[in-house]
């Protein structure tokens, strides 16, 4: 993996000076159309051997090109709020949107690495965090991020004279500290875990670039080309081209059987002297499982999915009703911002994680993308295929974090949510709740039907499980909410 | 103060299930009108003795209203990444967008107010949060927010029979802590204390209003009629109404003396061996001044402002290449997003302050309303003129938090600039460097100087003054911007 970078590759400086002008013109021609097209984000990581030349070229960079549309961003400890939500959080936080550049100069690679040299991690942990980038970087790269990797390298020998080097000239010894020597004390074992990380993590999206540090101008040559010729590419590219689609097979439902079709949709009318009493009890349950002592350690995320008048909103207001105002924050998911749009689908999603201790409830989810996205035709089948795992990935990551997460689908069926429109129709201050769009989405029955329950197929996981509620009656649809969060919080607790 | 809200007062149960309906229809036309309009936010300050029906009043909102426009936010332990920013920072993260209702619940004058009952800190102290608290209110109110602030009281009589009553009750008990008791005791201090509050940061934009907490039905009415009244009267305003456009007094330059034709702007040539030997050591000491131990305690905002071609973004690469990737942030500031065109134009330097032990790099900042915005008429001159004062209002805050925030103007001359155009039109890779703009700019040269000695004089305070710099010279200008902040580093820490 890292003999081509150990051979002593050199560039003299003759040529050097005659390649850089040009070269520099050309990377900020490329940075100017990429600003111009603002169609996919550029993604340089930045990793490898101490005194390779990491910031070096991290300065280089921003010194060719225009720094203005250059996003430069570290990793040194992170703050609460950062560790307190999945490890990808604050990587999600310095994404680049599109027609930038983001420069991430030891991003998610870096602590799995460096855990697993010092010993603090065990192989099946590497392992675990290596399958998670692959799928992290993958995701992007389909979101259309360009993305690229370089690793600069040293050998042992080369990294012992680097560093006496460095130290030995004033201008540069300040860059040399004891925990760099100890790095090196750990060459090996640092050279052998990060062969396999890389070996591991190069896709052939986003395959890992290995660079010889040892002479500036090879470096620095080196970067800027593969940088500018990536950039091209991508930039010639006809806005377009997209895959072909292709139909992807789904289970047909030859007997009309399936979830929707089983859900019992109308239970038996429970009295409103009942349901206050009933509610009134899971509200007051619910609300000690937040004074639980353990609460502060766990994460709470909501999900409320259902058709147009099937109750999400009456529900959500509930579990609020039982809350205290300082540990919730709805979030009603309507269209995206301008900053939302130029980033991946799932970051604005990313963005109102909770912390401990705290609840996030969503009012419509990141589900949008298999469910009205899919059906209205917003992105193409490969894009809503595709989601299904990424979202599954995105759970577990909660899951695996601490977050209890509860789904639910609300499911009316047709004639009551005819029934609903009207009455809202009727009602004056209920008017605002029934718009066009929601008859429109009417008539669009089967298809949604079939996307919530491919949704429910592919997504119902063992860690984040839907919970289907047949939701004609209100009340019992409401109770039936408050008993699940309850169950759910009170196993984790 | 508390009079009218110790009287008693009463709904009966048939005139508000007669009034609530149409009350709530109203409520919700005004959201519409107000997501349509865009114009403006709505904020909802809560606060109050405790059990006056603070939380009911934000359930209810929500309930009455469409929630789904609307934020909720409460304000208990702040997170590290809070904490290491002014006071007013949360708040400014927690601002709804124009077009949104904000409902804070405990806002900005909870801590001090608190604070001060418990003796937590002086009465001086207190002053200082109210001066703070008016001067924000004041700068949102003129940014266009509508802002309402409620205060729920109850006598002391009525608290502790409330106390009780929710203490019994089963269903409610959980809601009475010993914390509650305990504020109890203090009922008095506490009175006194948020009377004295409440006077002072009564202002005509945005008073408190004191409404009595003892009967829900009043309660509610209240708020809901005020909210009402209060977000039509805002959206029945034509848009195109200003305030008249008054002349300020601005000092007349009788002498064609000002600050900048003062300014030697042409040093004496310094050697190129001599400023490479110059600009190492100044960048050795800043980076060593960043290893310092009390480093950690501080922030750092450096702001560039200067004329098209001054030099800004060579001086600012000077400074990065002394520092660390991990602790620095550079931010060039350029056309608004839309998340932030929806928000007070100081939004977007907020949302970009540093932790502690970082630094945060500005290439233009907020001054641009005060320059641009001015000369181009982007903004009223009652903008550009209130921005004097609330620009200081904001650099103060960030200094008393301890954050060391340097302001450099580089100056050249108009021959030099056209000289500095002339140059990069003709080397290939800086063309990106000259717009069309940058010649319209330079066009309005003179109200250009006008606006920035208007800025250095009414901007340049002790507590964070301009360092102007003479900058037809690059290698001096770099040196002399590389020393000033050595120095200002130096004796903070």
């Amino acid at each position: 993996m890292f003999e081509s970078a150990e051979l002593g590759h050199r560039i003299d400086k003759e040529t050097y000076d005659r390649e850089v002008p040009k070269l520099r013109e050309d990377l900020l021609n490329a940075q100017y159309d990429l600003s111009q097209q603002s169609r996919f984000p550029v993604i340089i990581v930045v990793g490898g051997v101490d005194g390779a030349g990491k910031s070096e070229t991290v300065h280089l960079l921003n010194e060719w090109m225009d720094p203005r549309h250059i996003q430069t961003h570290a990793f040194p400890d992170p703050s609460d709020e950062e560790r307190e939500r999945p490890y990808m959080w604050r990587f999600w936080r310095a994404l680049p949107p599109r027609g930038k550049i983001g420069i991430l100069f030891g991003a998610w690679h870096s602590a799995p690495i460096v855990e697993r040299v010092l010993s603090r991690s065990k192989s099946a942990k590497l392992d675990q965090s290596i399958e998670e980038i692959i799928r992290f970087e993958k995701m992007l790269t389909e979101e259309g991020a360009l993305i690229l990797k370089f690793w600069f390298h040293l050998s042992k020998e080369q990294q012992k004279k680097r560093l006496k080097a460095l130290e030995k000239d004033p201008k540069t010894r300040w860059r040399i500290t004891e925990t760099d020597w100890e790095h090196f004390k750990s060459y090996d074992r640092f050279r052998k875990v990060s062969e396999y990380f890389i070996r591991q993590t190069s896709s052939a999206a986003a395959p890992w670039i290995v660079v010889e540090g040892v002479d500036h101008r090879y470096r620095s040559l080196t970067v800027g080309r593969l940088l500018l010729n990536a950039m091209r590419e991508r930039l010639a590219e006809k806005p377009a081209a997209r895959l072909p689609e292709k139909k992807s097979p789904m289970l047909p439902r030859l007997d009309g059987k399936d979830v929707l079709t089983s859900l019992v949709l109308t239970t038996k009318a429970v009295s409103k002297e009942k349901y206050n009493r009933e509610m009134e009890a899971w509200q007051g349950r619910l609300n000690l499982l937040t004074r639980h002592p353990k609460f502060k350690e766990i994460s709470v995320v909501f999900v409320f999915e259902g058709q147009d008048a099937a109750g999400k909103g009456g529900a959500i207001r509930r579990v609020m009703q039982a809350l205290d105002a300082r540990v919730y924050q709805g979030i009603p998911i309507a269209a995206p911002t301008e900053e939302e749009r130029a980033q991946p689908y799932l970051w604005r999603f990313w963005r109102n994680l909770p912390r401990r201790g705290r609840f996030t409830i969503f009012d419509r989810s990141w589900y949008g993308r298999v469910l009205v996205e899919r059906v209205e035709g917003f992105c193409s089948e490969n894009d809503w295929m595709r989601a299904y795992s990424e979202i599954n990935d995105f759970e577990s990551q909660l899951v695996r974090n601490g977050t209890v997460l509860v789904k639910f689908w609300l499911q009316i069926s047709r004639e009551e949510q005819l029934k609903r429109f009207r009455e809202r129709e009727k009602t004056s201050f209920k008017r605002f709740k029934i718009t066009a769009e929601d008859w429109r989405n009417r008539q669009k029955w089967k298809p949604y039907h079939q996307a919530v329950c491919d949704m429910i197929d592919r997504t119902s996981t063992e860690i984040a499980p839907w919970t289907l509620v047949g939701a004609n009656n209100k009340y019992d649809a409401r109770i039936k909410v408050l008993r699940t969060i309850v169950g759910s919080l009170e196993s984790a607790l």
